[in-house]
């Protein structure tokens, strides 16, 4: 089972895939897509659905998920990233996948054992879960986490 | 020239339809799409996807715009809001069209003269302006009025 995680996001939207065979997981890909900052609100969201319809053509994912969002305190930023997440929801979504919501507790819970867990571990962790994977990125390390985290629980579900 | 305007929500977006010949201004079609509010966010925003995109197939818009919002004070509503608003956007500009963005006020201001009109003098102008219109419902009048602003300002730059 081919699994992808999305930590969107206008500037920067990370992306993870994992396989996962009977308990076993490994790592497929990871990458960040950055939008052009110069270019207009709808454009920047076509890039964004070009880029990330691309990398699912190319995976084939069979489940999806993304981060619950932190809402910012501002409501401009957070109406930017409702607008950024809709076109990543919609880019799984229209593949035909379902698509998981995890908070940041659950994610951290899931790969480091405590909600509190930071940055640094969790990266470490994904390092150890995913021997030899090169992070592109924070964002895409986010993302491999919210992978891992589904198809953890996409495990337990069973 | 064919202009569609629109008025993103996550429960109800409507949109509206107008054609612009010299200055000769003319209804074509106005409407408005509901989501299941009992599916999953990212199923929403499929099905608004997807009923937007039948608008702009039949339809064939040479330009789009929508209404910038007013940013709700309650951050998990702007979100939801947002995701809906990137969505539409994207429908309009993956067709290849620019998209304009419009306040409230300046809406208002193109429709009535006064950036202070309220919803009943917007519907008087619509009918005024659009003779023989049946607006399908608050929303798609709303989104008929960004279509005309938009047709407005169009004229205006050449």
């Amino acid at each position: 089972m081919i699994i992808i995680g999305l930590d969107p996001g206008l500037t920067c939207t990370g992306w993870g895939i994992v396989a996962k065979s009977g308990s076993r997981l490994s790592h497929v890909a990871n990458g960040q897509i950055r939008t052009d900052a110069k270019a207009g609100m709808a454009e920047r969201l076509v890039e964004l659905d070009a880029a990330l319809t691309d990398v699912i053509l190319h995976h084939r994912p069979d489940s999806g998920a993304v981060e619950e969002v932190f809402v910012n305190v501002n409501p401009q930023s957070t109406l930017k990233l409702g607008q950024a997440r809709g076109v990543a929801m919609l880019s799984i979504a229209r593949a035909g996948l379902p698509v998981a919501e995890y908070s940041t507790k659950v994610i951290k819970k899931a790969l480091v054992g405590t909600g509190g867990a930071d940055k640094k571990q969790i990266q470490h962790m994904l390092k150890v879960l995913l021997p030899g994977v090169k992070l592109a990125g924070e964002d895409a390390s986010d993302a491999l986490a919210v992978a891992i985290t589904h198809a953890n629980m996409l495990g337990s579900h069973r």
